[in-house]
């Protein structure tokens, strides 16, 4: 399913990491990452559990500690207190975690760093993060996970305190830059109603799940639906997904994935792709459907094929499905303007109207689109890809307040450079570019899309809508 | 007060220009600008002004074609109509201005495109935008200028419409990328309400104050105080204007072009740079004031010199002074940390909350604050800068609507790579890099940001509020 990065594999060899070095050439690290494996393998989830430790640190009253501490517990993820958070440790033995205290003398590897900043309440206060990093970032351990978790700055609670809240995310971003050997840094913006809903949030990012999602700014709202009792082996048993172009990469990936997680999975695809499409569907034990979803009649052979198999409503819809007409405009034709912004985002929103309209998209459901970097900065020889992954953006935006008073969340995932075989066929330097320009030096792989949609998807995520996170190693593209 | 870009010089030398051709060098074109003068040079306006020619489309009503017909009139700029906007014809002479049909076979060379997609209710009616741009592209002339008006995708009247309103971004962001030889692309959101006031914003996009802007979506909001009588020379008359870090490079550029329009501005910089700042103020006959805004007295110090200069009140505050201290975190001192934090947002909020608090800065004033492509996109080695202006991002956000009910506004530019005596001592190759990685392949000058800075804060700009615009000739860095 996945390309080769032989730079990769070469800087990683013995020869090759001392020639890299020598030159000093980019020396991208093997990734953690979950395999992307179907539900046969039961070993996959007891390898993506984070088992290693944590450095807790925290500003002020640090309000989402106790939070931490349980959600710690929950994941048996073991935790020291930084020297300034010493509260942290009965906090944690309270949850029934482990702790200690962290001694930066003492060789320990931490896998995760923890700042609770919810507290900060002006831009002084920031020195309270440099305080804490400062400390414990020399001692990372390959592929860690930096996380700092906010309050919106739309919710805090005085001008001078959301200015110290927007502050952090220029520090997480450029943190995230500075991090080495696979490490990540993500901002989470608590709303003070999500506290209760932080576990598929953690769940992901405390583990190779989240391997090529950094420098992400992320707000967890109240809740549109109230997670469900935690079950975090096969969190979608007895649930029905669609994913949309599942016959091959990306798409094939989000299936395998869902699945995997306990779905029954939905695989549409084109008549052209019926062969691999079969036997996506087969291997994971899910359904096919064959249908070209710009097709004016592709809502109602949805709907039938959900009336068998999905008779009490569709969980989990993704809008996988894209193509690509790359020309400037000048050469551009209609009709390759025309077929683009059709697929990629006329044919995902009659699907979603035909779904809601039938009661079929219900409370609790999930949706989620597939943006892309070009939606967010613009590509040149892409004003048509670029202008209907922006519309999914607006899709998401647009749709979630409507689609919360119904209890829907929808969100998007925006990929950056991941390995397929449409990025195989892209011209060697140009490749090459797209693979080392992000914080990670290296294309992401088809799975770690699909984990971030696993994640958006899980039944506790309805502190997550309007959201749009970007897989892309922290790509150095944006706007 | 530049350095030079002797690479631009180059290829556009006889010899350069066929070197960079044949090895398939960027050739970045000298971009038309205004000159940074002083109130000396009474020429400099007329050649600011957009005498060219613009071609004129739109979708469905397109309803804010009458506001562009009397803009295009104030302007004095004559335009076409687009083969499918004949209906443009009239509205611009009705308006007193030139018009006729545009057609591409006669050779012209527009220097602007100009299309309202603000009636887009579709992302099928997007196809508009592909017939528009696909049919004046190949014409436009260098250093041109494209404009798309649409309607805040939050004000749409239905999430369709929404969805469509925000793919233009996408397709905005795109083009810009595309267009060649020095042209830039924008889109405006135009609130209904703002309607009346987009006689500054036109006056700056349509001439070539804004050469170094593209890439850019900007939202006209309901104005926050209304736009004065016109008057395009001297715009400033009779106000006062304070400029932090005044004494050289960007902040001496924005000194200069405030007091070129007009304004008595008070020039604040350091004891350290009194000679310089002195020459400025002497040369620009505005007043020097020696003070460090991070003192806790500068507040104080500052109201004292305006009670003299401005007993009045204040019209326009530009906090341009910011100093950069680059270490990664590991290796960056507490010091050095806090004083990035304290000059370049801590001092900010002080000197506003103690104008405001005096009444000094009132109905009308404008604030500008200097923000960073690194508050954005994060920078490594950064930390501490990125996260100063990132909350200089925070205040723009989190005043803008306490501040709106006092009629004042709040706004800030974020520079990209301006060539400064700072730029200078960068090393060669990340200069290059720097100046390179941009849609017009070179770095811009302190004059630009002076520039926009003037734009956003000129006395008709009150539907401007809560803007972060970047000056980057659409770097490819972003978030």
């Amino acid at each position: 399913m996945t390309t080769s990065d032989r730079y990769l594999a070469f800087a990683n060899s013995a020869v090759g990491s001392r020639l890299a070095n020598a030159l000093g050439l980019p020396r991208p690290v093997p990734l953690e990452r979950m395999p992307c494996v179907d539900n046969t393998d039961a070993m996959a989830d007891a390898r993506a559990m984070p088992v290693s430790l944590a450095v807790v640190g925290g500003a002020g009253d640090a309000p989402l500690l106790p939070d931490l501490a349980r959600e710690l517990h929950r994941l048996g993820m073991p935790s020291l207190a930084h020297a300034e958070r010493l509260d942290w440790i009965s906090l944690a033995n309270q949850a029934g975690t482990m702790s200690g205290r962290f001694n930066p003398s003492e060789g320990v590897r931490p896998k995760a760093l923890l700042f609770d900043a919810s507290a900060i309440a002006s831009t002084d206060d920031l020195s309270t993060l440099y305080t804490f990093f400062h400390d414990t970032l020399a001692c990372l351990d390959r592929c860690a996970r930096v996380l700092v978790l906010g309050v919106p700055p739309t919710l805090a609670s005085t001008p001078q305190a959301s200015v110290a809240q927007r502050a952090l995310e220029g520090f997480v971003r450029s943190l995230a830059k500075e991090l080495k050997r696979g490490a990540t840094a993500q901002l989470l913006y608590v709303s003070p109603q999500a506290r209760a809903s932080l576990h598929s949030t953690l769940r992901f990012f405390l583990s190779p799940r989240a391997a090529y999602v950094s420098g992400q700014a992320i707000t967890l709202q109240a809740p549109v639906f109230e997670p469900p009792p935690i079950q975090d082996r096969r969190p979608l048993a007895g649930q029905v997904a669609v994913v949309t172009g599942a016959a091959r990469g990306i798409g094939e990936a989000i299936a395998t994935v869902l699945a995997h997680d306990g779905a029954h999975v939905v695989c549409v695809d084109i008549a052209a792709a019926q062969g691999p499409l079969d036997a996506v569907a087969s291997r994971l034990e899910g359904s096919a459907l064959t249908c070209d979803i710009a097709a004016p009649e592709a809502g109602a052979a949805l709907l039938a094929h959900l009336a068998k198999q999905a008779p009490h409503g569709l969980d989990i819809l993704v809008h996988n499905a894209g193509i690509t007409r790359d020309k400037t405009l000048v050469r551009m034709s209609e009709a390759q303007w025309q077929s683009v912004l059709d697929i990629n985002v006329g044919a995902p929103q009659r699907l979603n109207q035909a779904l809601l309209d039938a009661g079929v998209l219900r409370a609790n459901s999930r949706i989620v689109g597939v943006a892309s970097i070009s939606g967010i900065a613009g590509n040149r020889g892409q004003t048509n890809y670029a202008a209907s992954k922006a519309a999914v953006i607006g899709m998401v935006e647009a749709w979630s307040p409507v689609l919360a008073e119904r209890q829907i969340s929808i969100n998007a995932v925006a990929p950056g450079f991941i390995e397929t075989q449409m990025t195989a066929a892209v011209p060697f330097a140009i490749r090459e570019a797209g693979r080392r320009m992000n914080s990670l030096g290296q294309g992401g792989q088809p799975v770690d899309v699909a984990q971030a949609i696993a994640w958006l998807a899980h039944p506790a995520s309805g502190a997550l809508t309007g959201q749009v996170v970007r897989v892309c190693g922290q790509s150095l593209l944006g706007a």
